[in-house]
């Protein structure tokens, strides 16, 4: 996967369009380029034109005129991948960028794998891994919240808190390896107490970010929600008035990774995934088969459960069904919101009794509790605000670092496991050869992240998932 | 819808992908994009930077930063446009893009409608209506043949046909104008001869692309072909040969502005487009349920139309068939070939006897027969080769212009009859200043072709049709 030949490949969406643009870099870039770009006003040397430019001219194939088109020039190191690369803006027929495709293959060059300029951006020094990959996240990007810790990820926002980890852990190295010079005369140069304290911070940071992850993974991926209850409580009455609700915009998401079509409100620039929702878009609200046991099922990969129960039942039994939802998501961090529909049936004094949480034995202060009606649309605005509040409730500030991909997930656990045992090591004295060694692959685990240490496989891994011609 | 508001819109297909391009074209591009772009590295002032050149930048919200772009900039009248037009390069997230678009319109930008630069480089001279009808053209080809027209098209191959025509007609009329001036006199300067020889190389001219247009038609659409016969001849079998015949590069095409599913294989530059073949493809050969009076029915629009046989019938029922379907076809000028199906089932020398022609009163020498095995693809690329020259033997040579368009088609009929009214003058003795009046019609035709004559509605009509963004 890894060599110098010169790539190229579409870079715009797939399609029909007005402009398309096609992408060439490498060593021999412009040698290629040369060899289909004609430039009809007056003759030009493409090797000979200054940098950062733009030229109108024509895209040949022996004596035919394959299309007009405006090219741009970037040089090694100046462009995106650190090479030379030439951007080709087409007429955007998918009969015109497949030709000159080909040409550009004819002409020497290869076509790049996914993620390939992305990659040698990488390998040139360009942005190191943890940026190659927010670059990915960002074109997948579909909400403001997750845009936006992509792109905080992209600048470098998260680089700079790992080079923070780093730092400190290379302090403690320093003061450890302080010791392994004089060992033999068995003096801790280093205060226990001060180095004791560094892990702790090191470990808090590290802590952090792995916590992070949690909402990151929601952010970048929805917030999933579950919508559960028995047949007919109107759970699709429920999510119809939802994806109506003013401030939602509803899409559908064709399940290309998934099997099932979801259905996504994005709120105040968080989306929210209504999980498994095909059966309840497609039932009507009174042949609704799905049965309780059925529903929980589904809970299995919910961030936030929304259990509807029929108001119209008596207190005794919706109490039952309340202490019996509670107990199923015992344990679990998933967040219940009890929903106590078809309040239009209902009179004012039985409303009011609903909300008084000492009918109910199986209520606490802390569960969240919904009066609705589904029909009328009544509270489902209440219901939304609660929706975004859980999830901010979990988010720190605005400019914190938020963990989004699994693979850093991953190397953020293992760190933290190796700097579990300096602790340890510490409190049982272990001899600083050792702490050092613990602390180098907590380096090394962090070193994973940013790409300074890395194998073909790693990187296959990650840029695989990348879009052609990014 | 002609204003001289700054426009803008995304360029590039719809969708995610590595890139995104948005457009923005008018007098206030560079104030506008000013509000939005900053450049990270110095300050650089957006409205002095050179024309043609590219810079890095970011797109920034108040305090957030939308994405990191490059900006390529362009000078009135030297873009696309004519005007003032600024392209941004961005990373292809659908939020990104549309989060950019908002910006703009923001700034002081207003969506562009459909094709509304490339009405903009018609108004401000830089293309003339057919020229920029070709953009549209060339963006939606998909084959080598429309992609060639178009391209030609677009380049002023058809305008300098028209300029030719009116170069003609305007030394016509000067002729005619000598006799006006000396009208009194009743004076015949111009030979008559000599203008009914004009008249004939116009009308020539006129004649020629009128007749080119059925087959640009079918270039610009692909070729119509039907598959027609009785049931269980081989029809599904035979298309399912078809498609994967060596050469063929098929593809269905879900039918947008047409109801049905059609399949579409190109060969050599050609498209050939199998009319109605929803439910060849769905049955199988056994159940196949079309009979012949039901197959006729489709072949309405075709261009070519191929029938089959069983070959095992008998040779008289054979020949009644060809006779049936002949009769069906007096006087169209589809192309029809007989397609004897099934010879897999004879033997050679009943094979043989197929191919005597004089053993059928029902054919001539000038009829396509094939013997064929759509089981075994026996044949079936002497059929490929057959379609392809059915379509080249109406091809001029490569250079010709070939109209299109229905518009332009519509434009040279009414100038067609204009200068039929010409010939006609001339040979009852017409007075010049009738004649004159009759050609004046003749330019005012070919003026709608080039755009030289229009109308807001006729704009409005064209440019209606081309995506947004181009």
């Amino acid at each position: 996967m890894i060599d110098d030949a010169t790539i190229c490949a579409i870079a715009t969406p797939r399609g029909n369009g007005a402009i398309s643009i096609l992408r060439l870099s490498g060593r021999d870039a412009y040698e290629i380029a040369a060899r289909l770009v004609h430039f009809p006003s007056r003759a030009k040397d493409l090797k000979e034109l200054p940098a950062n430019t733009i030229h109108y001219a024509s895209i040949v194939s022996g004596e035919e005129i394959i299309d007009e088109v405006l090219i741009s020039l970037f040089r090694a190191p100046h462009s995106y991948t650190g090479e030379d690369l030439i951007e080709i803006s087409c007429h955007g027929a998918i009969y015109i960028q497949q030709k000159i495709l080909e040409l550009l293959v004819k002409a020497g060059a290869r076509l790049a794998g996914p993620g390939e300029f992305t990659m040698r951006s990488f390998l040139n020094g360009k942005m190191d891994l943890s940026q190659a990959e927010a670059v990915a996240d960002l074109i997948a990007s579909s909400s403001a919240a997750s845009h936006r810790v992509a792109m905080n990820q992209m600048r470098g926002g998260f680089s700079s808190e790992i080079a923070v980890l780093r730092e400190q852990l290379l302090n403690f190295i320093s003061l450890i390896e302080l010791e392994l010079d004089f060992s033999e005369e068995d003096v801790e140069f280093a205060d226990r107490k001060d180095l004791q304290e560094l892990v702790k911070q090191i470990s808090g940071l590290i802590r952090k970010l792995i916590v992070s992850f949690k909402l990151g993974n929601v952010i970048k991926n929805g917030v999933p929600v579950a919508i559960a209850g028995k047949t007919n409580v109107g759970k699709s009455t429920l999510l119809n008035a939802l994806l109506h609700e003013d401030r939602a915009i509803v899409s559908e998401i064709a399940g290309t990774t998934r099997d099932v079509i979801e259905d996504v409100i994005t709120m105040d620039g968080i989306s929210f995934r209504f999980i498994d929702t095909a059966g309840l878009r497609k039932t009507s609200d009174t042949i609704e088969t799905i049965g309780i046991e059925k529903t929980l099922e589904k809970i299995g990969h919910a961030y936030i459960v929304l259990y509807v129960i029929d108001a119209t039942e008596k207190i005794p039994e919706i109490d039952r069904l309340i202490g019996k939802i509670k107990k199923r998501l015992e344990g679990s961090d998933r967040k219940l919101v009890i929903l106590l529909n078809k309040i239009d049936f209902l009179g004012e004094k039985q409303i009011a009794a609903l909300s008084d949480r000492k009918k109910f034995r199986n209520l606490t202060e802390s569960d969240h509790v919904l009066p609705i009606s589904a029909s009328y649309g009544d509270n489902i605005d209440a219901l939304a605000s609660l929706l975004l509040e859980l999830v901010r409730g979990d988010q720190h500030g605005e400019d914190d670092v938020i963990v989004t991909n699994v693979r850093h997930f991953e190397a953020l656990k293992n760190a933290g496991e190796a700097i579990d045992r300096v602790s340890q090591g510490l409190q049982t004295g272990l001899s600083p050869d050792f702490l050092a060694q613990d602390i180098r692959e907590v380096l090394h685990y962090l070193g994973e992240i940013t790409g300074e240490v890395t194998t073909d496989e790693i990187l296959g891994n990650i840029f695989s998932k990348f879009c052609i011609g990014k």
